[in-house]
């Protein structure tokens, strides 16, 4: 059976679904990091980011209304093999010093995924006049470069220090 | 067998060899995105960060030199799920006029992983004294950034108009 063309308010749809999965996903990893990190700015920077992941979620649900989809997620296999690095570090490096740099390399490529495809998000929904859609999606991309920024300051003057000090 | 405590430096060399794995994936999904691609600026696009990559991987083959190691590589999970995004694009979206919108989109996650990845090891370089190694990566993560800016005016100056030209 030949497959219509998708366009682009389909891939809007599709990459919606897999971002959705995405901070999920990133909603149950952030506990444990926050558990398994040290410092204790970086273990407060990772619980602040778990409410606010939680209010990305509901923008997103919001923006599934919007668009009159529900919100469904899609498997996303970049956030797995991500959230997987992650998991590594927390296994080999449990109790190394150097655990809080690596932790913090783990969210930094989290964050980093999600400014990618918020940014690529808020521009598809311009484009497609979804104007609102495209506000919501802005709110959460501001909030993780914030995020990122946050996380670099902590890297730079805390934590390698740390993992230094053997 | 209890493990000796992971410092810094032996985070430094597996982190460096998570993203020389990542730049060699990377080289080999390029062709394949520019031979997918339509449009001619987002081919050109990707045909030069191809050129571009090698020179990264030559880069990254001195750090390792500068840490007095063998240029290795180590599976990158998070590689193998963005280049996986990015290949499921190419089957989903083949011949639709939304393909060089999730094309562009892949592009960038990759951008953003390494953008990450590289502010990480420059950063630790840094800390960890190597001041060689820092400038290269630096270079290096320079060169990302100018790759993801200019993915980004391409986005939003011509692709998403093809997009919606159905």
């Amino acid at each position: 059976m030949a497959k219509e063309p998708k366009t682009l308010d389909e891939l809007f749809h599709d990459t919606l679904k897999d971002i959705y999965f995405a901070e999920k996903k990133i909603l149950g990893a952030l506990p444990k990091m926050a558990k398994a990190a040290q410092n204790e700015e970086l273990i407060a920077a990772f619980e602040k980011h778990r409410n606010e992941t939680e209010g990305h979620v509901e923008r997103l649900e919001q923006v599934f209304a919007l668009i009159d989809k529900k919100p469904l997620g899609k498997t996303c296999d970049a956030i797995v093999g991500i959230t997987e690095e992650g998991a590594e570090i927390m296994k080999e490096y449990k109790g190394s010093p150097a655990l809080d740099a690596g932790l913090l390399a783990a969210a930094q490529s989290v964050e980093h995924y999600e400014i990618s495809r918020y940014g690529t998000l808020r521009t598809w929904a311009e484009e497609l006049g979804l104007t609102e859609a495209a506000s919501l999606l802005e709110e959460t991309l501001s909030e993780e470069k914030a995020t990122d920024e946050a996380l670099t300051r902590i890297a730079e003057s805390v934590v390698n220090q740390e993992a230094e000090a053997v």
